[in-house]
């Protein structure tokens, strides 16, 4: 018998930063989960922790290191967590650090809403010197109500589905695209106007393609991405399609004129693609 | 042994409604959920359905009024359902009503975007020709970073917490408020604006307000309400205390000038009021 | 401007006690909510916070009580800690306390498995000297194969269900019940065995009525509850209708024998009542 | 540009199939995903949707082989689903079904109640001829009183756990193993035999291990597991280690025998290893 992976870390730090500035304070919230391997089979054949810095450990880490500036993007937060357990811990051979944000926005100069469910996130992988930086999002909820059709599609003994030639379409994206390694550094700022750069293809993509499925409006999206961010090699775009049901109003008398849905959440359609350049 | 209460009804009835103008569409998206109460023992006591109308029934009514234009608003959305029930079947003396709308932002001019966790409320109740109408918002997630205080409590011997003078201060609202009788009508241009009234009152109180507890904050927020509002007449706030606690980073070699917090949800202080003019 | 209604308290404190005994050990694990009212006034208006026991305190006050034997069934622990709160803070008029238990199965001597999503609960009221204990169940899972039909009712012009003699019949039962008042002591043993007759009560009820409406067997259940134990009072049943709706699999060249069916989240049905002898 | 990975499907296919004996009734409830992979470039980059299997038409796939015999276990269930995919369409080149059974525990001959967090999975991959059958578990909640220590661990600046030699210990078992090829069948029975004999082997390993850590106690799991059961190669757990964090009293003048604990969802340890033979 052999072990032939093994990880572990510790998920669910929830970490928050005021920064004040005189006039105007700054809110960052993150949820951050850490994971790392490396040379750990004799902690779980032989129970031997010799070599095993504490779940605890990486917690206290994490809030140590909120306190710097590079807390305020979740790229260079997560950067600078794996930098440390990868140099720090000769045992360690690769450390990765996942970081959700809390959406705060702005009410006044000390005064925040929150909104969501959409999460900025961000994924770093070290592994030695080898860097590998993701931004991205989670459920982003995105619906048009009109330039989506699908028709043309297979038909077997157990397809029912009518083709369409408008339906509503709406979905909760998932996205992860991945930075140059040249492009990798602390500077927040940088890593501000990217994330802010791609949201913004991705959702005018969205509003805007001729969609003939959710397949075909994925494509577009990513392909904007890349197409217009040099700085991005590669995006992984997944998109649940959340079905609107058009209601038979006949029975009541009625017509529908495309007007009247049924939101459902499952069963649902389930697409995800990987495009790189 | 008698029956000293009851009601029953349909929950979780999701219905959305597109409004196709030329250059633009609307996007209605809400969530039904309907209880009536009346001359209803026999169903009980005998399994007699002869007065019985069906759940399966209310919610084919949701879509039907789904397609007239008082969908375009919760109160009045609300107030047509619960007028019907009461009008159309004798053996029904309450019938109520709740909506909550999923809130979209427009992207273009057919495409949006989902925000939340706040959700915009009505909740309806007619009784004969006596109405009620309140609208509301939940889980409207507020939070500022200084200007708020809590000392000179009460002292116990279970008592561990510190007094402080500036902390964080985060809550998930939830409000009610109730109209006067004569303001109830189906102009849905009035319910529009009245509601975004009252949440730029409770929002700017909260970021304004020099906080010396939840409970002096939420009086202040709904005082600003029924100050303002002559056709409120009742407002109920209800907010937990989400508590941002300061982590003691003095262990790392590092001071925290009020700067880094863990979030926790559980517990929390939970305060609420009901004021009324 | 006047305060109607008040309240404030702590939720969500979570607190596990591990009894142990020489040859086995018990495992509570508890979720408790407290809620006091009482002489607050000038907390809201005034910002006074002299008579405010910190909802902190409350947390404090459940861990130290949690070494006490009482905490070995929810309605005692409810029970001291209302107590509490009503006869050391004299500003406190009325403590309402509610217990959640975990439920944790024995797999051996010192080791349990989680089970739910069932949780028994208690809730306690406490108004100087008077007292009142509910035991309950919460999201108690039930579903019967056959034994349930619903045919009879009210149509009207948006009626299109079918009349049935066989459906499933599912439900997520909350059940509250309250003791008499002279039953009311800090006998854990009796708390423990009386939650546990009513649950057998109602759970072969359930099994075994010919049900004509969920509001039919409903009051079979709490018929049987009041009937049976002497020292309830009063019962409050809360059941969703969770809809299984048959397949037409008629398109796919097969017969639906009442077997195949989709389990459905929403919209359901909700039907509740409180019975009193 | 290229698309480097995709596929799609369509998840949480709910469906309950009910077993009719004269004397009993079975209960089978699960929720199915189902995602396929294969010549589909040209959907996402042109819209062309001719070799496109609507997610439709693998949901109503679902609801029709449910009425088959091979619905009562989920491993039959899913390869009966993903050998159909391969089969059937040339342009699939691999089909992967997941299914989770809701678990219902017998009350009587034809009633029934819930039970979990805890559900039984199947996990099933099918490319051409070659299948990999998985079955599993997900959320088993397990916790041990005593028999557990975490000590000799590695200190850093960022350390402040203390050594225990007897901890709480908690966690939510995932855990997935992987059957020989020549075991994989359609005998209902088998699979069943098959899931119970695991569950028993983790469940009594849990209970009896002098645990050092989570590692530990996840390996000793999983070698038990590989050991014991000829007919599986390879398994795959992850633990979440679940902190109960024992309660300071000395505040209040009172001692804690390592009786009170605070539960803790956020942040938790998350350990995960594959062990294969």
């Amino acid at each position: 018998m052999r072990i032939t992976e093994n990880r572990y870390g510790k998920s669910g730090v929830r970490v928050a930063r005021v920064v004040r500035h005189q006039d105007r304070h700054e809110m960052h919230e993150m949820t951050v989960a850490i994971q790392i391997e490396g040379d750990f089979d004799s902690s779980y054949s032989e129970g031997d922790n010799s070599k095993v810095l504490p779940t605890d450990t990486m917690k206290n880490t994490v809030y140590a290191f909120a306190a710097g500036p590079e807390a305020a993007q979740p790229e260079s937060f997560a950067l600078l967590l794996a930098r440390h357990f990868v140099s720090t811990q000769p045992q360690v051979h690769r450390a990765s650090v996942e970081v959700q944000c809390q959406p705060w926005q702005r009410n006044g100069r000390f005064s925040f809403s929150g909104s969501g469910p959409l999460r900025r996130t961000a994924s770093v992988t070290a592994e030695g010197a080898s860097e590998t930086v993701e931004a991205g999002i989670a459920d982003y909820l995105l619906l048009k109500t009109t330039g989506s059709a699908f028709a043309g599609f297979v038909k077997d003994s157990y397809t029912t589905l009518a083709e369409t030639q408008d339906r509503l379409f709406a979905t909760s994206l998932d996205a992860r695209w991945r930075y140059r390694g040249e492009d990798i550094s602390m500077d927040t700022n940088w890593w501000d106007t990217s994330w802010h750069a791609v949201m913004k293809l991705l959702t005018e993509t969205f509003a805007e393609h001729e969609s003939k499925s959710v397949q075909h409006t994925l494509y577009a999206m990513g392909e904007a991405v890349l197409a217009e961010c040099d700085h991005v090699s590669r995006i992984h775009l997944t998109m649940p399609n959340k079905h609107y049901l058009p209601v038979d109003l006949r029975p009541f008398g009625l017509s529908n004129a495309n007007e009247v849905f049924v939101p459902t959440d499952e069963p649902h359609g389930l697409i995800e693609a990987v495009l790189e350049q």
